[in-house]
């Protein structure tokens, strides 16, 4: 059995894979279909519950940008059946502005795979 | 023995009063003093563990403003020993300014008391 945060880490490489490629599909799957989910986009009011988070997604996916995300500062903590991971998302568009957010993904195990139950990215304001 | 849910919304409604009244010390008490915690203030770069989060309210508190921070919104849940707040902060200043922050407060369980382990707040932008 391949180690959780490993696990937990592959899970959230599938996030951001199914973000860059605006596949639906893929970031349906990711996401735990329930009543517990939180999703908050940079600047966005959070969204709950699978429905408004998943049409957010379809929502962005429709939009002009086609953005690229560089992670860094990945860290994983796991309690029982819970997961947790912050990340720095450093975001590139096509004309090559970047932007940054910092995000905190949280993550259920449900047998040996685990879905998203939270994403809450904010803006990383320069200084 | 009190209902978790309860005792996790006494441990948030703590939380906000340390911060409306610039309370370090109970802002310290709050907080799980251990390598796992994670703040992120509005607009900030995330803070790890005890030390550097715990400067930044003092370095907050140390400014020139007092800030009242009118909660909207407020759900918990509870999985095991770890709970997860989201709440709208609706902040106003002694210049009667508002902003709105959507935050993501997570606790984990000692006994029958809530630590805080993360605190990450966005800036709710206005569209």
């Amino acid at each position: 059995m391949k180690d959780s945060h490993d696990v937990v880490l592959a899970a959230n490489a599938v996030y951001y894979q199914a973000f860059e490629n605006q596949d639906i599909a893929q970031m349906t799957a990711i996401w735990e279909n329930s009543d517990r989910t939180v999703c908050t986009h940079p600047g966005w009011p959070t969204l709950h519950e699978s429905t408004p988070i998943l049409q957010s997604y379809d929502a962005i996916f429709r939009g002009p940008q086609t953005l690229q995300v560089i992670l860094t500062n990945e860290r994983v903590r796991i309690d029982g059946d819970i997961a947790y991971v912050t990340v720095d998302e450093n975001i590139v568009d096509q004309g090559a502005h970047a932007s940054a957010a910092a995000a905190l993904n949280m993550y259920a195990r449900h047998g040996d795979q685990w879905q998203m139950i939270v994403h809450h990215a904010s803006p990383i304001m320069r200084r």
